[in-house]
């Protein structure tokens, strides 16, 4: 297969209030290159919920058998339940050339990196610690005691910047950017000598 | 000095044919966020040259001496004549927060990439090997000894593609492709984590 065909395995983090998620729905609408991988989770589904669309919903013993089995890609228990991305999947979008996009926290993108050294990870950041607490204040979904956890847990998730290969800043006003930002990473990488080693062959060949 | 605000410090090589002059042009009127570096030779001046246009004129002594004290980023010598990029020259732009885009073949390249590993080093190539001969034949500008030590040294040029970071193919009549290609690249390189590590700690401090 085309080396030069295959999709990129993107990782998306970032804490609350850095607008991944818009960011995120945006780059879907923008492009069928890209694709959005659906969750699995061993949480009972809720009324307004539908099985492939808001998760996979499995029970606890059909998650931890595909743990067990290596058909995750990367998971986490949370509240006592199974949140993962299942591999299968994963593999058949990016072979099928699209982009996948994982919005996934830190643990999980440490998972990611260390199965496929090759995924491109990028942290959303709001502009400041200062901001980011203004922007959960004024946004109003969560309480008081929620908020600060929040601000608690963007410090760990800071510290792993490192591990990271891209960090886009989503000012105020200026999803624009963030989002143009986005597309210029995902351009280049795609250009990357890493990924485009067997040009060293085809260019004689063509 | 903010780090964010440094410029980058842009190697650009290719084999004759890739069309890399044309695009360098084109980048340099783009955006005064570009700066080229006007090379040092000890080769002498031409009657349709200036000093400080074409490059700077240095006697083989003054090149030398510049070459002991670490003067040079990088040098070659062709043809019984030193060519080279200033090292001040290069470090004040960069300083500047401008882009600096050099052209230079794999040897300079590689001398760069030592000093500063953070370069940026992208190769531009023709779309084929057969389509760069093509090119060299129809330009008209080599003669058929020249064109074919041309395709020869490119071979060993593509040899050299694992030690650039990024590769851009430029097709014919896709000169607009190739420039946005380089373009995502550099707007892709400022947003990298290793280029943004201050991040970590002015998020907390604004």
């Amino acid at each position: 297969m085309d080396n030069k065909k295959r999709g990129l395995l993107i990782v998306i983090s970032g804490p609350a209030g850095s607008g991944k998620g818009t960011l995120i729905e945006r780059l879907m609408k923008s492009s069928d290159r890209f694709a959005y991988s659906i969750s699995a989770t061993s949480r009972p589904r809720l009324a307004n919920e539908e099985d492939g669309v808001n998760y996979w919903y499995l029970t606890r013993e059909e998650f931890e058998g595909r743990i067990s089995r290596g058909e995750m890609l990367e998971y986490t228990e949370y509240c006592g339940n199974y949140y993962g991305t299942p591999l299968e999947e994963a593999v058949a979008t990016i072979e099928s050339g699209k982009h996948l996009i994982l919005e996934i926290e830190v643990d999980g993108a440490m998972q990611i990196k260390e199965r496929f050294p090759d995924a491109l990870l990028i942290m959303i950041l709001p502009p400041s610690y200062k901001k980011q607490e203004e922007r959960l204040r004024t946004r109003g979904r969560d309480t008081e005691e929620q908020i600060l956890r929040r601000l608690e847990v963007t410090k760990r998730e800071i510290a792993y910047l490192d591990n990271y290969d891209y960090v886009v800043i989503n000012h105020d006003g200026e999803m624009d950017r963030a989002a143009s930002d986005i597309f210029a990473i995902i351009h280049a990488e795609t250009l990357s000598v890493k990924r485009n080693l067997n040009i060293r062959d085809s260019f004689f060949d063509n």
